[in-house]
């Protein structure tokens, strides 16, 4: 059912250094070297523990689907590349190796999340898109982690269509909700293209089309007795909405033998008015009448309206979710981290002032060690791809920048973090439906400890490097330091 | 050359709401019934003085496209909408007539950029693609508008793709930023589809693929001898970058007879730097080469740059100007004004405990007031749509909260604001090249008061409501406020 996206290319949403460089890549014969790149970011939204992986499926999509049309290549003629580069563009065949994170999976800084070999021209020339699916939909399935675990049980919906940053921002930014923990979305489409549920009942000028808020109310409850959530605060929650809401309850949903779903609160002091709303349904006989909330809403105030008693059931979340608006951008980046040449991997660096900032050598492999007794993740490892962690041997994990903190760990199980999505442009990926990518998020956030998962000064996960690739980085290090 | 978007049916991109409510209207006999909406906004972004509208041609595009594919149905049909009314989205056919602000221009608080007026089922229906589609672009175009005016004269390229939340995020936000203000971006779909002129040079991975800076510097000189821009910050700006860059204009360039375009610093501390740069490349007999800085800039750190003396040329601007990060939504609403009924205008008004959020009601027009002397914007007139604001009579203002504040303007040009997108449903809108409404823009905000641009604390610009229209709106309060 994919009908909106399949008939879109976006090939050319690249920025324009990928072109002017792949055709420099290919007037100085690099044509066909081998290069490593990886994807991953220094610092997690929010201020917080983790960030939680999205938008593989839509890389997929995009890497299957590079070409450049008949009119990119008359777009580019106009920007005076030349007609051998143009045909080697015509003849574009996708042929990297990828491999990344699983979705769903909680990320920690300085971990590569994406990882690709292949020839230069082609693994450089992808990560405009490469980043911009990763860095958007991580960026929002965290956020809507750290909402849903706010609301501590209680459903948060995805209500923030009309304020996203673009229809994409919206379509994606619904699906990436749903994994990081939201119950659904407002989204039709979402729920269209990816099965992510869609909810929804009425705008305030429902009510306001009809001559009176219980004329409104009625019409409703009568077409959908099944699901009758009624908005209670167009003019007055307590003093109209609630008994309006009540009434239509008595006198259009009780004859039938119906009950109702709920009612929505959209304004005002949320957390006085679902008390007071909470009393008037428990007293009319509607216990189990529910109560939503929706105003603005982000972690920090559904905390403090629980911290407070506040009686809502079920959250929508908008403008502050769809657009991560405390924190609206992961900064994933895409680094050389080698090249090939014959048959010999040349690991690369990149040094900076900002020694954060400085990149770790070679192709590489991530591990996440998991205690066995536990089941609790115990740091993540990152080793030079020929390594391999024997599960049955004692390991010592040291601290990459005070390497005198060292912990041996013992029965653990590691788990090679990153899956190939490609083998040689052939795509291996096999896509879940989003409600599994959701139950394996909440599964793997499980395996956190609490004090990684605070909202408040978290602690930092373990990233460590193994002793190889750590010795690697140091020697180019001091080799390209003098340079 | 829309190759991209013409595939594309945003027509489910909606709140499911909208559907709930269209069934609903359907169901109770409002099908026929004509609506009016108002789309407006209530605060400015990052505490400015006004908006820049955008994102009109997406809004157009979006309606003109408007109809529900078969698949669409199936897909309700599994969410139990009855056959009659899948009838009748099979058969839609989009009939509202549909008013906007011109993009490009200033708007503020309180006053409709949007109008529609039709069938209340397809009005209601259109408001999550309506308010996605301006609040976006209006967003990015508002926010490029301070980034550019903070450069003060120097050009500012747009440089976020990678980090926008989503494709549209991307391709649209760098149409919008153009508009605002920007003089290009790195985004090449964006060029592609709107002639938005794209430019990019190199990555560090472009250095690093090199044996040596230098090696990567003549190569890259030697393909692009005429737009030869070198990225000198991947080892050490003054100690490498630098020199190297001035060695290959020397050895490459100059033979060719030919000058170099500029150097671009992408990190550390750019105003020291590009200081120190400046006067290498000056006594180098390079003073014609440009400097262009690109790390984590915004409209404050460009301030402050230009006020400490960097000499930079040009900035590229990336994540903070592509999600507006600092203020990354405008909040913009779809309210309901009015309806007819026995061919009168039923005015309708939403109340609300926040004084700020009770609507104005009725079918309304927008005049912008301009001083015939000086061209500069007077003050904003919201009228009632059969009111006639007569230019060659003074005419008195009054503010609609301190209604003693009063001011008579005369020697003025009253201008309609909002003008004819959808006549019944026929597109009337004519597209213009972005490079006009950019042109358009810039005229636009040069009417506006200093007071008015500022950044911090900037005057409220007058938006005053016709004296018929106030006692329309204080009439429906007193009468609405009792119920």
């Amino acid at each position: 059912m994919e009908i909106v996206k399949t008939q879109r290319n976006l090939t050319m949403l690249t920025d324009f250094y990928e072109i002017t460089m792949a055709n420099g890549y290919f007037k100085n014969n690099f044509k066909d070297t081998v290069a490593y790149f990886d994807m991953f970011f220094r610092t997690v939204p929010d201020g917080g523990g983790y960030v939680i992986m999205a938008g593989v499926e839509q890389l997929v999509k995009y890497l299957s689907q590079l070409s450049f049309s008949q009119e990119d290549i008359e777009y580019l003629r106009t920007k005076n590349f030349d007609e051998e580069f143009l045909k080697y563009l015509s003849d574009f065949k996708f042929a990297c190796d990828v491999w990344a994170v699983p979705e769903g999976t909680p990320i920690f800084p300085g971990e590569p999340i994406v990882k690709v070999r292949g020839p230069v021209i082609q693994a450089q020339f992808i990560e405009t898109m490469l980043l911009l699916c990763i860095n958007h939909q991580s960026l929002i399935a965290t956020k809507a982690n750290r909402v849903s675990r706010a609301a501590d049980g209680r459903a948060v919906m995805e209500f923030g269509s009309r304020r996203a940053q673009g229809a994409d921002g919206a379509i994606y930014g619904a699906r990436a909700a749903y994994i990081g923990g939201c119950a659904g979305t407002a989204c039709t489409i979402t729920d269209e293209m990816f099965g992510v549920p869609a909810l929804g009942t009425m705008a305030h000028s429902w009510i306001q089309l009809f001559d009176s808020e219980l004329d409104a109310f009625k019409a409703y409850a009568r077409e959908y007795p099944d699901n009758c959530t009624l908005l209670v605060d167009t003019y007055n929650v307590l003093k109209s909405g609630v008994p309006n809401a009540i009434k239509t309850f008595d006198e259009v949903l009780a004859p039938m033998g119906k009950r109702p779903k709920g009612i929505r609160i959209d304004s005002g002091d949320i957390t006085y008015l679902s008390r007071k709303a909470r009393k008037m349904l428990d007293e009319a006989g509607y216990p189990d009448c529910t109560i939503v909330a929706s105003n603005s809403l982000d972690e920090h105030i559904i905390r403090d309206m629980l911290a407070q008693g506040a009686k809502v059931d079920s959250f929508g979340v908008g403008e502050r979710l769809i657009t991560s608006s405390s924190s609206p951008v992961l900064g994933g980046v895409y680094k050389l981290s080698g090249v090939e040449r014959g048959g010999e991997i040349i690991p690369k660096i990149k040094l900076s002032e900002n020694v954060q900032k400085i990149t770790t050598p070679g192709s590489k492999k991530v591990y996440r060690l998991y205690d066995k007794e536990t089941g609790k993740a115990i740091a993540d490892l990152i080793t030079l791809a020929d390594e391999k962690v024997d599960e049955s041997q004692p390991y010592e994990l040291f601290d990459p920048d005070f390497t005198w903190k060292r912990k041996t760990v013992t029965d653990f199980t590691a788990r090679e973090l990153l899956e190939p999505l490609f083998v040689g442009g052939k795509c291996v990926f096999e896509k879940k439906p989003v409600s599994e990518v959701k139950k394996y998020c909440a599964e793997q956030v499980d395996t956190l400890w609490d004090e990684v998962t605070r909202f408040e000064n978290p602690h930092n996960y373990y990233v460590d490097l193994s002793q190889p690739l750590w010795d690697l980085k140091q020697q180019l290090l001091r080799k390209n330091g003098k340079k």
